[in-house]
């Protein structure tokens, strides 16, 4: 086989076979092709997409080129979940508590935000003493005894994606629907999970901005996913403002233990329940997705789900006390609101803007090695549709100095429209794909 | 700039900045722009094309990458001829001559045979003594004197081109229309000519099998010609069979003499004069095509262009003798006849086949650096449309050994297509891009 040949064909539209995919994926870990000719292959696949199929073989073999962790030595069925990345998206620290304290195991690996979106692993470093490192031994024994642990990312995981995302990084070949798909599919499928509830962002603050993409990356991680024998279901959800109110890591945690009081906010709390209900429904705890979800908000609603965060921090070295009090995380000195100049509706956030001022604020990273600030970030207080009064405080900035948190505020300004009417309201979840 | 920016723009649909062709061509000549990101923007420009104006941009900055032949020492208007690539196709070593008789100058560049099209340098050197590698000056003094010169490329014509054309061969980017314009123009306009009569061949025996891909071609080419102030026309001409009987270097120099003698095949010397009529207009020797082309068959018909072709030779080393004695030259030991077992008219002939047959019989390289054996090829004896008896010879093949030969003498009998009724008559010339 000639990888121009194999190049040609994904040009020309064509499938390619199961013996194709295995030489791509096989050339891409041993280095036998080379850069170029990869930059081809993926530039052709961003026009020409890929079956379902194809995806398919594309992540099982992707699965295959590194470590593949072994789920097994847990009880049950384990149920991952995952979202394409959105601002503000702290939903992982209130469904995996809820999870657990309905009996399912949750295990996890995550990852580093990067850019404009967040990660998980960042908003539990913010947790004083939190360790992210365990070893796999120490993760299970772990989920064993408290029901719930998430580690970063572990070992040599799809190293074949590693070289292939950086290729694409540079050459204009990131936004293909089957790249990203097969990406993250590769992933899951190497975490070892019996299934998955993938959260895909879609709007102004996604990766993806409309929903027809949404739905066509959802439709073929679903596909991948059962057709490598997992259990697979999408939500779709909207991301034209941030998830909740707080954006950046402890800010975040603060939001996540307000909402597993029952006090958070209404999007955040709702789609955490959605999402923990599918969990269950896969798990075979429930056969209802409604039952499920009324089974989780009274888990909420009596405190449990709090409780197993507090267990869950307990458990992975950092400081439980920070559930009942929250004034133990850090928090940036200098804090600014953001003040309105006129009155009317929320009519638009810039979310993708909010996600990279808070990032440039510290919150994120621009580069993988970039150090975080884990006590700055953004509170948006007024959300869509909203009514807004001259002179009110829209959002409130957390900054590390003065300077900054005048900067920022001015900039938080410049990422909301106003309007004499209040916009369409567009429901959170969009929709599922099963 | 950032190349993968570039990229994402040309993915994307936009138009390249004239700034933007710049950087990439600079990109390309100084080996800024690594090969994974120019073969990703060869794939987006294969899917996205390029707009004459880019196409323009592109030529005429690749052409200034390396060395511009100036051809001012040379009195009158120069217009070079070129070819896309057939089977049989040794126009030029008819045209040549024949414009030389009528005092317009013609001083070419040529290139080497590759894959299943030979190359006109190959051809001459089947000529005792021709030499193909006279310096420009040795070159200038010929035209100058004789008034025709041929040489193989020359000097550090289109580096860019070189690394270019590298990546595309291995990337799956080489039938980019765009890009094959841009190549192909890039070194005429650095070859020097004032205008160009481009001969874009169509059909089985040529690079681009449909009409309408010739047509794209040809507008392109036509248009960066244009725009880069040379006199451009393009003539699409007929490759479903090769052009004249013979495929192989010594045998289509031997066709070529018997053209200049009026004894060769209608088809062939229709397309001379075609393209020879077109080069004198283009030079301002004749203002009506159809008065030029009478010129020239009468130059045929009255043997000067014969006797311009044996000065022609005799000024570049080579036995001028040949002209009148074609035993001259190096014929192949081993003739096999090819016999039809069957009767019928002939209704198609696998022209890029036949090209592949002779290649592997000597008279092309599958590589650059093979080797070639100027005695070796076929004659088409029967071509569309002739009626052909059982039994009857439709073609003959030249070969090094009596196993070659009647390998070969199979491979054409599997290349022909017999029909009970003839095939509908194709033009020769199918059309102008003026």
């Amino acid at each position: 086989m000639r990888m121009v040949d194999v190049i040609s064909r994904k040009r020309d539209g064509l499938e390619h076979t199961p013996e194709e995919i295995a030489y791509i994926v096989q050339g891409i870990v041993d280095g036998s092709i080379p850069d170029y000719q990869l930059a081809a292959w993926c530039m052709a696949v961003y026009f020409q997409g890929m079956t379902p199929r194809e995806a398919r073989d594309m992540a099982v073999r992707m699965a295959a080129t590194g470590d593949q962790v072994d789920l097994s030595p847990l009880p049950g069925v384990k149920i991952d979940k995952h979202s394409t990345g959105g601002v503000g998206d702290k939903t992982s620290l209130v469904v995996a508590p809820l999870v657990a304290a309905a009996g399912i195991p949750v295990c996890k690996m995550s990852g580093r935000g990067l850019g404009h979106t967040g990660g998980t692993i960042d908003k539990l470093e913010s947790i004083p003493g939190f360790r992210t490192e365990l070893t796999l031994d120490e993760l299970f024994a772990q989920v064993k005894k408290i029901g719930v642990g998430l580690v970063g990312q572990t070992g040599n995981l799809v190293p074949a994606d590693k070289r292939l995302y950086a290729l694409r990084d540079v050459t204009g070949t990131v936004a293909s629907i089957p790249l990203i798909a097969t990406s993250i599919m590769s992933k899951k499928l190497a975490g070892g999970a019996d299934g998955f509830v993938l959260d895909v962002k879609v709007g102004d603050g996604a990766f993806l901005k409309t929903k027809e993409e949404a739905e066509k990356l959802a439709e073929l991680m679903v596909a991948i996913g059962k057709n490598a024998d997992r259990k697979t279901v999408a939500v779709l959800s909207n991301m034209d403002q941030p998830l909740g109110k707080a954006v950046g890591n402890a800010l975040e945690v603060r939001e996540a233990i307000a909402t597993l009081r029952g006090e958070g906010p209404a999007d955040l709390e709702e789609l955490s329940l959605v999402l923990g209900a599918q969990m269950l429904v896969l798990a075979g705890a429930e056969k209802e997705v409604a039952v499920a979800k009324a089974k989780l908000q009274a888990l909420l609603d009596s405190g449990d789900g709090l409780r197993a965060f507090g267990r869950w921090i307990e458990g992975q070295g950092g400081d439980p006390r920070i559930v009942d009090d929250p004034e133990r995380l850090p928090l940036a000195a200098h804090v600014v609101g953001v003040k309105s100049p006129r009155s009317g509706y929320v009519a638009k956030w810039a979310t993708e803007t909010l996600g990279l001022i808070s990032m440039r604020l510290g919150a994120g990273r621009a580069r993988k090695e970039d150090p975080i600030d884990h006590s700055v970030g953004l509170v948006i207080e007024k959300k869509l549709g909203d009514w807004v009064e001259a002179g009110e405080e829209i959002a409130k900035v957390y900054a590390r100095t003065a300077a900054e948190a005048e900067n920022g505020a001015a900039e938080v300004l410049a990422a909301v429209q106003l309007a004499p009417t209040p916009p369409p309201k567009k429901p959170l979840v969009i929709g599922y794909i099963i």
